[in-house]
């Protein structure tokens, strides 16, 4: 089984999740309301940042993993879904984070956690992804399989910034939203060696 | 007429139905809700997995089904969109279950019964497919065609378990959700054995 | 310019607008409404019925008159366009027929109207596409060319009842209501001749 | 790494973006409020045609972007990501331009200048995308070379309307509107010179 059908599926979850995340900007309906929500309301523009720029990456490196697989199974099939349960979750946690991370109570720790936490989950998904690959190589592409575990490897340290962020939110709301916020900077402004690596075995391979 | 539009148009409504669960998910306004809603709105949660969980496992068996079909009809097509029409309307009766799954009621008892009537509706038309199939092998693989009776009246099979739950719940709606949340993981555990029946024919008929 | 990027976004808009029917459907929070939602809102749940029906109905026609487009330019991306603008429309005005269906006063006279003149406009931009098509002859197969008149005339015919609703929703919102339904059984019913016709001619062109 | 992929996630944001345009029309609930709101309401009639019109005119010059780059790379699927982030973006400014774009208050000026700055910035990651092809020449197909670097000039001046609404809506809103409505209407009337070059070069190069 070809892996083009998942294509449609993965893209359309991403596609639909990234776009929500603007439903739940806020939308005041007064202009006293307006001023007032633009203002205050940074947090709400911050996390729809985070969430989106988060979403990005993560599409780019799946995209970069599935790009080396050649054949799926239905095992492959349902991790890449558990791996889309937790993309399309993503909206939620952002949506209750922009209402709540203005606070200092337990509420906003709760919520700091709970969204770092489902990033975390994104994460490890997709890490499964790569554990999955490396234990069944006959589904990659010959030249890359050699780059599969350390492909593995670092999707498990991609994780930890999220679970420290998780972990981080039950002292401080912001600290854990900050390492959420800079985990995504260094990924996008540093190229996956992963990729880099696969590409390279790609090309001697060829 | 091929099968790749159809195919842009099942991953579409696939990826919307399965993002678009995530907007009836609670979403308070205010901290002391907030916990109380984790806490307590535990069922909304759950629903949200089994209805995530059994679209996915449904995509798969319907990609499953789509790999063997290599010519599509209108009446074909037909059939498709009345699939669609009830993996579409999912969210709905999952928004009703996560608000009423909680009472003893008979609203707690009718939202068990729209639930699993849904997903039954799913399964009878994706039953629905492979028995057109059946019917008109020429619209299907040369090597897949021995195996269309045997996938029809597995598909049938498939549907009992929604029926039971979508009886059932006249009586208790927590045995609906529980057989519901049984089937998905026992469908999700066991590899359909059409598919590799199919897959067998297809190989040997290489 | 091929036509295989236009499927991408037509797919697209015909899946999401067909979900978002959905969204309308009533959710009500209280198990006494509940029972009298679903008893007394039947009109939404026939509406949301023949919005999807007719979307489905419609995309497998335009599905039809893209299989013989085999090169697009600007001027027919931009038509294409100006019908997903109503495609993507429908479900409003179907959000408003579910709300006004029945009531017999001068808002649900409009709302029938405004529903039937929606449907109206997206037949009327779909049959622009066949005129400019049979303008422009040599964006399409040459096998499907002397089919193109015939086309064009019969999606003119197709757009009629939309139009004998929108007026007769003047004087009768039910009425329209009943022309628009009967339509879509009507041509779920019956395989375009013009998709006979033109797999006709392609078989006799090759 | 080839575009194919990224076809699929921009034509889902493009038709999600497009799609979601229509929940914010507005829904009365009474009959009175239901006549009330399409006559007075019609700046978010206006806001909808308007941000449809420009999702749709954009899409199709990013397409004839994307039809000239024969391979991507991480940079690139970067910016692209920038670009989809405020096409996801749309929806909200022409939701807050609805709701205020009939007052003459300060709110009324911020809106039209969020609504204005929004579409700036998706023409403005539009021409970051043509500068670094500009830049980086072999991501291109060779025939379209020669016509990067007025491709990126044509696309900067495209952004200049918008800039000039951006400022003109802190003096007043409705001229704002008035240059993002214009805008629309002449780059749907008109053809992109870049595009007839770049196909010409193509012709020319086959």
């Amino acid at each position: 089984m070809g892996t083009t059908r998942l294509h449609g599926l993965i893209d359309g979850v991403f596609a639909i999740a990234m776009t929500l995340l603007v439903l739940d900007l806020p939308r005041p309906d007064l202009a006293r309301v307006l001023a007032h929500d633009l203002e205050i309301h940074w947090d709400a523009y911050v996390a729809y940042l985070i969430s989106f720029a988060t979403l990005g990456i993560v599409w780019i490196e799946h995209h970069g993993m599935l790009s080396v697989v050649h054949r799926t199974n239905r095992r492959f099939q349902e991790i890449t879904l558990a791996f889309l349960l937790f993309v399309a979750l993503i909206p939620w946690p952002t949506a209750l984070a922009a209402t709540f991370a203005d606070e200092t109570s337990t509420a906003a720790r709760l919520v700091a956690a709970l969204y770092s936490a489902s990033l975390f989950m994104v994460g490890a998904t997709f890490a499964l992804g790569w554990f999955y690959l490396a234990r069944h190589p006959p589904l990659v592409d010959e030249a890359a399989r050699p780059a599969l575990h350390t492909a593995y490897r670092r999707s498990l340290l991609v994780t930890l910034p999220y679970l420290a962020a998780a972990i981080a939110a039950l002292l401080s709301s912001t600290t854990a939203f900050v390492i959420d916020g800079v985990a995504v900077i260094y990924f996008a402004a540093t190229r996956s060696e992963v990729a880099a690596l696969v590409d390279k075995q790609a090309a001697s391979g060829e």
